[in-house]
């Protein structure tokens, strides 16, 4: 299981290699809200997400010989970014797989930070025994999304960097798709602070993590059409369910109008850009879903802010 | 003059009443500019813009029979917002004088605060009249936008709190509308950091600090149009302008367009709100306007991030 010596181990190992990102507040956020938030700002991180951290102290921890034979990743979004520019970091090549449909910001992105991109069809192929085909082919390391124990780990040391801030919380929320934040950032939590509540939160349509915790073990659900292209996950983690079992208060389900209300808020009273999924936390606070007293103490994590500019300008003239 | 003591005092005076705002720093942003960029986030200060600092200080140091009495100031953007959530926060009343087509989402925030609205007419009343009005028939305490030393030293700790966080720049910049922020940030600067090269940044239109460097004096200008209307005067302080002529390395002018482009960018690429006049330095580093070698470490006020949503979707299309 994961422990907190992991994250700080982690977090030694990424150093000053990428941003420590701010925690900023707003006032119209909560008088709208009725809680104090603390937003850790992870859109305003390398590459715009989280990712990153994950990423990275995976390449770190590869030995020198496999890092030599470079890496291999698949993902339709910021973990391809994490990947390609955790890899130029440490002086390694990246062949990222994503579907033919990704977000064209995405890709390009990608291709920018130096990975060289292999395009499958999302419909035909499995996007895992692609990637694998290119392991096999070429040697490559795999760097999973998040079921990998380098990559929790790098993903919690987002709330390491959080609770430092900001020691005195009575809540923290991230989102949750395959779950490797939040499986980070709660066993941090814990370690810290036990009686904190922690709370996942996803999308009505993308209710995976919701249904197999109420269930005990985990569900598949089919692709759900949600907005928040982050966690448009079927089914939770094999190695970060158990710890998102053992460590949540609750998942909290929003709208996916909600989380486009949160996205404009953002926006416009608190002036910063989130892309959908990075906004579902703060949709569940700014709905009314968390179920604390008025004035609590609220940590979100804003976990990334890619968003395509049509995408941004639809939202804001809604 | 102003010195650095006067903001040392002002930053003890508002002690953390307000946001200490993030350093923030986006490598699409260094990699567009050539330049490592070091972004002070006004636009996430409290009300949105580094005018709060000023109006605080300034309310701070008034006498307690003062601030019984109440305040009053002019103002159509930020420095009424500022005005109005300062006397809230010291518990006496303020009344704003602002003309009847400034932005509404400035002069809603403005009546949120609990200021009450004096509306005049830009064009048949003369603000600064409007304004002595209130103060003889109300006994108010008149707060200057600029031309005040506790003002100036307030908006200075924008600069101290830069310089500490980032102690190793070779330049800074701000835009520089009447002048309050640019004198004092630039005697902080000046006093920390002698050898640091300081340029003010206005809008072509909105000339008037730049020609009034050149000729030696202060220089009236027909009233301008640019789209930063944070700046949009006519005629430096009479106080600022003396701190201005000693302190800075020079003026920097930027197009309209080129503002436009820095709030695009800065949006999309760097994630963040900021409005156009908070811009407005960004576009001098941007559109390559700064005499410096590439790859200098560049500090750079977004001075505020209140923007009406009509115009940040308008400029995301275009």
């Amino acid at each position: 299981m994961l422990t907190i010596d992991d994250v700080r181990a982690a977090a030694r190992r990424l150093g000053n290699r990428i941003h420590r990102t701010p925690v900023i507040s707003s006032q119209s956020f909560d008088d709208a809200s009725g809680f104090t938030v603390f937003f850790k700002c992870e859109n305003l991180q390398r590459a715009g997400a989280f990712k990153i951290r994950g990423a990275l102290n995976k390449l770190l921890t590869l030995t020198p010989e496999e890092r030599a034979r470079g890496v291999v990743a698949f993902s339709s979004g910021n973990h391809a970014q994490g990947v390609a520019l955790a890899a130029r970091m440490v002086g390694t090549t990246a062949v990222v797989c994503m579907p033919k449909d990704a977000p064209p910001l995405k890709v390009e992105a990608t291709r920018n930070y130096g990975a060289d991109i292999v395009v499958y069809d999302r419909h035909t192929d499995d996007r895992e025994q692609v990637a694998r085909a290119v392991m096999e082919r070429t040697g490559r390391v795999l760097v999973p999304p998040y079921d990998d124990p380098a990559i929790m780990a790098g993903q919690g040391t987002t709330a390491l960097e959080l609770l430092e801030d900001v020691p005195s919380l009575d809540a923290l929320l991230t989102p949750v798709g395959g779950g490797g934040l939040m499986a980070g950032c709660s066993t941090v939590a814990r370690a810290l602070f036990p009686g904190l509540q922690i709370f996942g939160v996803e999308t009505e349509t993308a209710n995976d993590t919701y249904l197999s915790l109420r269930r005990g073990e985990r569900v598949t659900i089919p692709p759900p059409p949600t907005i928040a292209d982050g966690i448009r996950l079927t089914t939770p983690g094999a190695l970060t369910f158990p710890i998102l079992k053992s460590n949540l208060t609750g998942m909290l389900l929003v709208s996916d109008d909600e989380v486009r209300a949160a996205v404009r808020f953002l926006a416009l009273r608190a002036r910063i850009v989130v892309e959908p999924t990075g906004a579902v936390p703060a949709a569940a606070v700014l709905g009314r879903h968390l179920p604390l007293e008025r004035g609590a103490r609220v940590g979100v994590v804003l976990s990334g802010g890619n968003i395509e500019p049509s995408m941004l300008i639809e939202i804001l003239k809604s």
